[in-house]
């Protein structure tokens, strides 16, 4: 996570989607328009202090050319490693005849795709995303936007080496598929019941052949288009929700527990 | 279609997406910077031409505070009417044992998730999308953008009464589908296979009561997380997705063309 926000709307967004905002630093001499206002009873609602400081001290501290007289400071994302994720797995399986779901994100560099897979991710249920810790989108701002706020509810992991991490899912019992179009079949014919780790691919080049050599399989979905132009993100929604699909229960015990709590 | 792009970057964009431009108005006094000479070359691979005009005429046609010195003109966006879709599907069903597939928007408002929407109904090969004429996103260079280019590839029809066009579809054979989370039961059970319109409803609300009315079924996709966050756009690629594999023909169709093509 960037550690500061920077300028009017930025900082609202952030309030709005649940940045977990340590204190808003705003210029002592800022001029309280519609914007500002907006913030400081945002930032009241949630119980955000707003410290005022001089307009030199924030622009020490900005990184941009306009920080419009407002900085929020927020407290670092809580990244978990990859023992919490397996732990988290494990209760998912024991609640759900042996089904979970892990994802894992091969070097995906853009934060709006980060988000949409992570709101993908927390929709069906998945224990965890893993991510490498160089060369690709991290936990940002910008990722609790694209995400809707769901980044919030689910555990990331950042890890230097993503075939070691799938090696530790496959000791743990996981099998491993990767979404890659040169995969022998559609993914509606793959084995997805039980414990899964479904490995996504960078943006340009799809999963790395490297890390590919490390599946148990691939899997892929059919471009009836002219063009193929299905992004990461989409693709991802499609294959995990083909995942909940082959392991229902842990969708439908949701609903009997909804059920109930509703009796 | 908006018929006037401004600015240096929204211009690069428009080009690079492929949106259809007319022609490019420059300041005559403009400074031939990065941008400006990545336009011009753009410009003169796709064979648009660029025409010089005083910064006063620009100013005249701008509808935004700034044009940097740069206008596309775009030519408004080709809809065609409900039966042109009915026949492209009437054609995809002929091919492929009944099966075709036509997405209605009721009433979506954001481009971004047009622009998405399109995106996996060109994917999964749909015959076209119906939107509303008013209340509603339209197709605009926002819409190249977002459908990564899609949005060329697939028919959309604009209409000025949903329901009439429900009652169209279903008169030439289509089953209509509402996504919507009131549904009795899960997307799975649901039988697709043949000819279906998905409707997917507005941001807010969801699909209407006067709409659903109108629907013969209700789908909905489990969402499984803390919170009920998947948007419009990605529930649509799931939705999309599920009835592709229940007609998994149409996929394979392509599969058996693209091998006769090869051989």
């Amino acid at each position: 996570m960037a550690d500061y926000i920077e300028g009017k709307r930025p900082v609202i967004e952030a309030l709005r989607t649940h940045v977990p905002v340590k204190r808003i630093l705003m210029a002592d001499n800022i001029k309280r328009d519609g914007l500002v206002t907006d913030i400081l009873r945002k930032a009241k609602n949630l119980d955000v202090p707003v410290v005022n400081v001089s307009r030199k001290k924030l622009d020490e501290i900005s990184s941009l050319e306009s920080n419009q007289g407002v900085i929020a400071e927020a407290r670092p994302f809580e990244y978990v490693n990859v023992g919490a994720i397996l732990k988290a797995a494990e209760r998912c399986a024991e609640r759900n005849e042996g089904r979970a779901l892990v994802v894992v994100l091969d070097h995906i560099t853009d934060a709006g795709n980060l988000g949409a897979i992570a709101r993908s991710a927390e929709s069906v249920g998945a224990s965890g995303l893993i991510i490498p810790n160089k060369r690709s989108a991290r936990v940002t701002a910008a990722t609790y936007k694209s995400s809707a706020g769901a980044i919030a509810h689910i555990s990331v992991a950042q890890v230097a080496n993503i075939s070691s991490s799938l090696e530790r899912l496959k000791k743990a019992g996981f099998w491993v598929a990767a979404a890659t179009e040169h995969a022998q079949g559609y993914i509606w014919d793959a084995n997805l019941k039980g414990k899964i780790a479904l490995v996504l691919g960078n943006e340009g080049e799809g999963v790395s052949d490297l890390v590919l050599s490390n599946c148990d399989f691939g899997v892929k979905l059919p471009q009836v288009g002219e063009i193929s132009s299905l992004n990461v993100a989409q693709a991802s929604t499609a294959c995990m929700y083909e995942w909940l699909r082959q392991n229902r229960t842990v969708a439908e015990g949701l609903s009997s527990t909804a059920e109930g709590r509703r009796a």
